[in-house]
C-alpha cells in the first residue's frame, strides 16, 4: 500500500504570532459533496526566546495567556518535553485546536488560516484533540477529547457545514478518549465505542455503549482489550467509524505496545451482537516511513478517519504525532491480514 | 444528635460455611409501606485456617472459588489487609454482596440469611458495593459500584419488591462510583450525581449527568471537588438522593481528608441550575463513636441513605467500613452548620 504525508507543520500557519505549530495530525474525515474535509489537530506551543525559560500556553479567565517558568528553578521539572511539573501543578507545553483542511481531489489539502474549533471552558482548558467524524444524514457528529484540570474529558458536537458547531455535552466521564460513533442505528440506538482509563487497575481497553440520541449514552460494556505478547499489549482504542463488512462490521483501531509504538489493526465485530469475531494478529500498518517514525512523538501510526474507495478504504492517520497522512487499504489485504496466524 | 449502631457483623450470617463476615455497612435505604428496607453491603472473607496461608475468594467460570497464597512466598505481597499482590495480579481479600434488612420501627432490623443481590459476570467479578436507592413512583432504582478486572464499574437495577431485580446496564465508564439519582425529573431528565476517578490527574470530584430514562446518561459536567485546607481536601462523593430544600436541593455527601478520614457534610444545590450555592465548611458528622472510629477501615462516616423524619432526616451510614449506623439530623442543625464560617 502506498502511504503519503498530506499535511505537515510547514503547511499550517500559527494562530498567533507568538505561537509556533509543532504538530498537524490525527484528522477526523468527512466527505461533503465532492470535497474531502479534514478536522486536523493542530498543536501549537509558545515561541521560546530564551533557552533558560519555558513559556507555556494557559487558559486564564477564558483567554489563552502565557506562563513563564525558569528551567533552572529546582521546583520546575522540565524533563518531559510535553509537560512542565511545578508545585502549582502540571502544565502542558502545547495546546491543540482543530483546523479545517479541504480538498477536491482527496490528496491536496488547503488548511484554514485560523482555528475552526477551539477548546471552551475549564473542561477544555488545555485544548481539544483527535476528532472523529461520523456522518449521519446531513449531520456530521464530531467526537473529541480534551485535557483539562478535571482529567481527560470527552466532547461531542454536531455540524452541517463545518463552520458552525453545536456542542452536545460530554458523553462520558473522565478519563476517556477515542469516542467513535457507528454510522447507523442498530435497533433504536447508535452503538458507540470509547476508551476509558481506569485509575487503579484495569486495562486500556475499548468499551461499547449505546445511545438513542447521541446526547445520552448507556449500557457501557467491555469490548476488547490489549493482548499479552502481541503488538497491542499496552493499549487499544477505536480508530474511525466502523464500516459494513458483509453481515458484520469492520473496525480499524490503534494498538500500542509497551514501547508506545502505535500501529493500525482491524477487528471484525459481529453484525448482531457486536462481539469481536476476529482480530489482526499482526498490524495492518506499522510505523515504517520517515513521517511515521520521526516527529513530536516517535513511531506512531494513529488512525482517526477513513472513506470508501473502490475495493477498499482510504485511511487518514497521524504520523509520529506530527503529520497528517493517508494510505489506501484494499479489502483483500485486510482479509489477508485477518487470516494471518489462524 | 444521637447516633446508633444498627447492624454489626455479629448480626449477619455468612453466606457459606467456609466464609466469615467482616463488614455489614454502607446501606441503601428505601421506605416501602410501613417498612424501612436497607440493602446492606456485606463483606465476607474466607475463613483462614493456617497463619502462613491467605485464602481469598475468586470468581472462576461464574462461581466463587477459593485461591490460596503462602504469606512467606517472596512473590506474594500481603502487607495491605485488603489486597494480595502477586505476579498473576491483584486479588481482593474480601468480597461484598447486598443483603436485605427489614424493620417496622426503623431501628430494629432483621437481616436476611442469604444474599439478596450478588455480583454477576466479569464486570462484577470482585463483588458489588455501596448501594444507593432512589424511589420513583412504585420503582426503586438501585445504583452501586463493583470492583472488577476492568476497573471500578457502576451498575443500576430496578426493583419493586426487593426480591427480583432487573439489571439496566452500566451507566458510566470505569472508574466511577457513588452514583446517586435525584428523586424527580427536572424538565425531561433526571439529574444524576457520580464520582469519576481520572487516571492521570484531576481531582476525586462529584460530577453531574442527566438521564431521560435512567438507562442513558449524558451532559456530564464537573459539579464540585475537594477543597484545599478543609476536611474534604482529598475526595468527595454524593451520599444519598438529594432532598428538597425550599427552592433548592440539599445533598448530603462524604468528604475525606488526606488521612482518609471520612466525614458527612452538606451542599445546597440551586433548584434551577443545580450549581453549588453553599457547602459545609466543617463536617456535619465526623467519626467520633467507637463504631465509627474502629473497624475494618478506621475513622469512617460514609453516608449512603436517608429518609424524612419530622423536622429533619434520619441518615443511614457505614461506620468504619464495618457497621450499619443511623443518626437523626434536624434541618435546624443542618442550617446552622451551613452558616458556620460565613
Amino acid at each position: 500500500m502506498l502511504r503519503k504525508k498530506l499535511i505537515g507543520i510547514e503547511d499550517v500557519k500559527p494562530s498567533r504570532p507568538d505561537f509556533e505549530v509543532v504538530g498537524a495530525f490525527n484528522p477526523g474525515v468527512a466527505v461533503l459533496g465532492e470535497e474531502t474535509l479534514l478536522l486536523v489537530r493542530v498543536a501549537e506551543r509558545v515561541r521560546q526566546e530564551d533557552s533558560d525559560l519555558v513559556r507555556v500556553p494557559v487558559l486564564e479567565d477564558g483567554r489563552v495567556g502565557i506562563r513563564t517558568f525558569r528551567k533552572s528553578d529546582p521546583d520546575c521539572d522540565c524533563s518531559d518535553p510535553r509537560v512542565i511539573r511545578t508545585r502549582e501543578g502540571t502544565f502542558l507545553t502545547s495546546r491543540s485546536h482543530f483546523r479545517l483542511a479541504r480538498s477536491s481531489d482527496g490528496e491536496h489539502f488547503t488548511v484554514a488560516d485560523q482555528p475552526t474549533l477551539e477548546g471552551e471552558g475549564p473542561a477544555e482548558a488545555f485544548g481539544i484533540e483527535d476528532a472523529r467524524i461520523t456522518q449521519i444524514g446531513a449531520d456530521s457528529f464530531v467526537t473529541y477529547s480534551s485535557a483539562s484540570p478535571y482529567g481527560i474529558v470527552t466532547g461531542i458536537c454536531r455540524t452541517r457545514d463545518f463552520v458552525s458547531f453545536e456542542r452536545m455535552g460530554r458523553p462520558f466521564c473522565p478519563d476517556n478518549k477515542d469516542v467513535v460513533i457507528f454510522p447507523e442505528r442498530m435497533g433504536a440506538v447508535f452503538p458507540v465505542l470509547h476508551r476509558p482509563s481506569a485509575s487503579a487497575f484495569g486495562p486500556l481497553a475499548v468499551w461499547l455503549a449505546e445511545s438513542p440520541d447521541l446526547c445520552h449514552f448507556g449500557n457501557n460494556r467491555f469490548l476488547f482489550g490489549p493482548r499479552e505478547g502481541y503488538f497491542d499489549d499496552k493499549r487499544v482504542g477505536a480508530g474511525c467509524p466502523p464500516i459494513r463488512w458483509g453481515e458484520d462490521w469492520l473496525l480499524l483501531y490503534h494498538g500500542a505496545d509497551r514501547g508506545d509504538r502505535y500501529a493500525l489493526a482491524a477487528a471484525v465485530l459481529d453484525g448482531r451482537t457486536l462481539e469481536v469475531k476476529r482480530r489482526s494478529r499482526t498490524p495492518l500498518m506499522e510505523p515504517e516511513e520517515e513521517f511515521e517514525k520521526n516527529g513530536f512523538f516517535s513511531s506512531v501510526v494513529f488512525v482517526t478517519g477513513c472513506h470508501p474507495i473502490p475495493g477498499g478504504v482510504r485511511v487518514f492517520y497521524g504520523g509520529a504525532d506530527q503529520n497528517v497522512c493517508c494510505a489506501d487499504l484494499s479489502f483483500d489485504e485486510i482479509r489477508e491480514n485477518l487470516k494471518k496466524g489462524e
